[in-house]
């Protein structure tokens, strides 16, 4: 209960109007910037677009730079629906990496936004131009890596993967190889591109696997492709 | 001998001038593009940045497409000069696709451009605006994976690569391998990328390769990483 009453049930309900419609642009700007990316964002092209004012815009967000450090919080909030929740009740160690891996696979094929993958464009957009954005985007590309090396040391914590293996070189390589399945995916619409990335994916895991490794992604349906 | 005499000389000499022009123009928007875009480019920008009229730089380029497609093919002049030209003599079959994917890491490591590579940057700017822009720069990717393809298969025909090794798979595991390497290298200035790149592709090649394949890639120093 809010103690201030009727008055306080009516600011909620102001703030919670409030919230949706800052929900609603920031969806519109992560799709936005997923084509013309993060610099094609403007308040006045967004304001224009999305048919309110562009003194309301400002309002929400002060500065240009507010909005794209936003919208990168707000894509990396769909890709945290998209990617890793679905994978957050898989078994820990490597059937979770690679359940990871697919995820994030599907999330590619799903297309969850209209420009491909928001923040590999991002990266590639950014990656020269030093400020608070680049470093956002910095960001979560080193949670994204340490999410995979953490779970390749998981599995090598439980006997999954081979005490010589290397976490930090296997997920460079799941890193890597489902990255160009989405550039290529993106330039050429050829689901071979999916086919080469799993392919490859399974052959990494299964390199570095201890048997009990393998027979729990076998179980997992994780390696169909090898 | 030029027909038309000293007139015709003099001509060459102007036309050899608005070559170099044009070629200093270009070198520019390269280096622009690399780091603020494809899209990021103007006439108008431009002309200012070199000091030079706008309608001076619409003589040489009509639009701002022609420009950008230009420019496309200035940068990939840069990249035959750096990553084909100094393995052209390698030997056919493994050593030379050993030889093109250490020539591509080290032009990466050098920063032929100041925004980080290209094309890579290109692809993802462009992958979501269908237009002339993106079949050049499809263009581009299509020729760099047959190269792979094409000197995996000749390993092949030579009995480097086992008769059960796919070439298009190889093509895209060593892509996707320096593709991530030149990312990270952009993202975190992180030598060690370079040393995993160089590991997975020298593990990929073994695995794929004949004694005789392997034999050759040692003797060409392909192999140290492993």
């Amino acid at each position: 209960m809010h103690p201030a009453g009727d008055a306080g049930e009516q600011s909620d309900g102001r703030r919670l109007r409030g919230d949706r419609t800052r929900a609603a642009i920031l969806a519109r700007a992560v799709d936005i910037a997923s084509v013309e990316g993060l610099e094609g964002l403007s308040i006045g092209g967004l304001a224009a677009e999305l048919g309110v004012s562009k003194s309301g815009l400002f309002a929400h967000f002060g500065s240009k730079l507010e909005l794209q450090l936003e919208t990168v919080q707000a894509a990396s909030e769909v890709f945290t629906e998209q990617v890793w929740q679905p994978v957050s009740e898989s078994d820990p160690g490597l059937v979770q990496l690679g359940a990871l891996i697919e995820s994030w696979l599907k999330y590619f094929r799903d297309e969850a936004f209209p420009g491909g993958c928001f923040f590999s464009n991002a990266y590639h957009e950014f990656d020269s131009r030093p400020g608070p954005v680049r470093d956002s985007i910095v960001t979560q590309k080193r949670r994204w890596t340490a999410a995979l090396v953490h779970h390749a040391r998981v599995a090598q914590k439980l006997g999954q993967l081979r005490a010589d293996a290397d976490p930090e070189q296997i997920a460079f390589e799941l890193d890597a190889l489902g990255s160009l399945c989405n550039s290529l995916w993106q330039l050429e619409r050829d689901e071979r591109s999916f086919e080469r990335a799993r392919a490859a994916i399974s052959r990494s895991l299964l390199a570095a696997a201890t048997p009990s490794g393998r027979k729990a992604l076998a179980a997992a349906g994780l390696t169909s492709s090898v």
